[in-house]
């Protein structure tokens, strides 16, 4: 038997099927369109995705236990409905209802950091813990939270949006409506900010190379030339660590997780980003002295961990 | 079927029997030592007041389902250690393993915030609540949070510490080593703080004639001031408010319950202080035009709450 994962993005909508082990065995993906209504819900494109998977391979609706979708927004899990979205303009859109008239198997739906940790804990590195604390450090700071081997929802799985944590209050303006919100510090967006703001004060900085190669400015750009010893991108670098290490701090606080684990495509920084922030936390965190230590890994699903993430949605609790 | 409940404070150790609906039929109270150490454990005072109760009441051991013990500090609930206390010189001591030498009943130990939120839960207002965190604003802030009913713990209980997260990065220095944690701004400590500063600078603030009343500057202070509409009264509660507001947000975005319950002495100020945190919190939340509201109330369980809370440990999950 096998499972089916749907990773809708901005741009497109990516399928696969997937095995009990994890295995992805095919893959489709179908491109968003500009924009959905009541006549062409976004639920017919998730659908092509889904048939296209079916049709390229040898395995019938009959062998599949189930449809999971992540999705980045504001996700009714409860109710299958998308509440908003983050990168395409639907709101209340009833995926799951819409689906089933067509699949007679459980259908999830749930936002993209929750379907992130489940993968972890499903398929990836986090399997042998319970307390799991997920952030992908991106455009913006998504988490997801589970605690005992159980995905933290709250009421209407409205919560874990721990990036909307003010860690300074009066502090740079959210796109949530405050100020200060931890993902407007430790977000890749924000590193790219700071980049840009030392690189201008420093002609100098190799960083203006290293940007010239990649052909932009991007979050690779400090840490490359960290590593080669800069100066200024060595405290771009050691500044930015700090943001993102006094947000997790708090959150383990609260959590007190057994793993955190640092996803988005800075995660490939690996080490050099992950032992600063491991050291950082168990140095600060409260009661260090006499508390569990708490390990920092990067995500060890990458490329494929959308797809794996919303089929993880049907073997989890 | 009966429980016994008890809530071990810096003074003294209050003991009570409970019944399944949360009445108190008996009580007891033993005062604590100075110091303890291997000659004379904590737990031969907790049995003092587990036997006084006996002892007063017509009830035997065959008659009770079980004990249940509430303390301030860092405790590991899952061994029955306390780890460290808050108001008590004592570290890693096996109180369960100690208590089931002279008792055959289940025993639980955990801290005073968890204590709380569960006696709101199984005894108190938020019965019909899932999803409930508990904040008490005392000395320090502590926090006990429930997610579909179930507490949150960590990894070896330490989680939950939701005052030791820095709202205002290099702020106060707080004295879990961290600066700017949300308990320097929103604790009483913190009102009583503010509370000074704005009486020295307002010698005509009808602040000064209340704490004359009262015999001291205390958190009540302030706030019965700016309900007789002094001006800078008015100023410290509407700071304080707001600083207590916004962690509160950090923590509805984490954990979107159902209902926020503000405990400690405070709380007795009522809807004056809870209103404005519910339009705060409803007015900034993450996605608020979207998500559900959140209630917040004041606790409903007030001098008994540690006994019932520590017996409620025995009628939960």
């Amino acid at each position: 038997m096998y499972y089916i994962g749907i990773d809708v993005g901005g741009m497109s909508i990516k399928g696969g099927i997937v095995s009990e082990e994890g295995k992805i065995l095919h893959k489709s993906v179908v491109e968003t369109r500009e924009s959905y209504d009541e006549n062409y819900s976004i639920s017919l494109d998730i659908k092509r995705a889904i048939d296209e998977l079916l049709d390229s391979s040898n395995i019938g609706m009959n062998e599949i236990k189930g449809i999971g979708i992540g999705e980045p927004g504001s996700i009714d899990y409860y109710k299958g409905i998308v509440r908003y979205s983050n990168n395409i303009a639907i709101t209340n859109v009833h995926v799951v209802k819409e689906l089933k008239a067509y699949y007679d198997v459980p259908i999830f739906i749930d936002n993209d950091a929750n379907c992130a940790a489940l993968g972890e804990y499903v398929f990836g590195e986090a399997k042998s813990y319970k307390n799991i604390l997920f952030v992908t450090l991106g455009t913006g700071i998504g988490t997801g939270i589970l605690t005992d081997g159980v995905l933290l929802r709250g009421n209407g799985n409205a919560g874990a949006e721990g990036g909307h944590t003010v860690i300074r209050m009066n502090g740079n303006r959210c796109n949530c409506g405050r100020r200060g919100c931890y993902e407007t510090y430790a977000s890749v967006t924000a590193l790219i900010r700071d980049t840009k703001i030392a690189m201008d004060a420093h002609p100098e900085s190799l960083m203006w190379e290293i940007a010239k190669n990649e052909g932009k400015i991007n979050g690779k750009v400090s840490f490359a030339a960290a590593k080669r010893g800069d100066k200024t991108a060595l405290s771009v670098v050691k500044r930015y660590i700090k943001y993102v290490s006094e947000g997790l701090t708090n959150l383990v606080n609260i959590f007190r997780p057994d793993v955190v684990i640092i996803g988005g495509g800075i995660s490939f920084e690996g080490e050099y980003l992950t032992k600063p922030i491991e050291r950082y936390i168990n140095r600060n965190s409260f009661g260090s002295k006499y508390n569990p230590k708490t390990k920092v890994i990067p995500a060890s699903l990458t490329n494929d961990a959308g797809i794996l993430g919303a089929a993880a949605l049907l073997l989890a609790k």
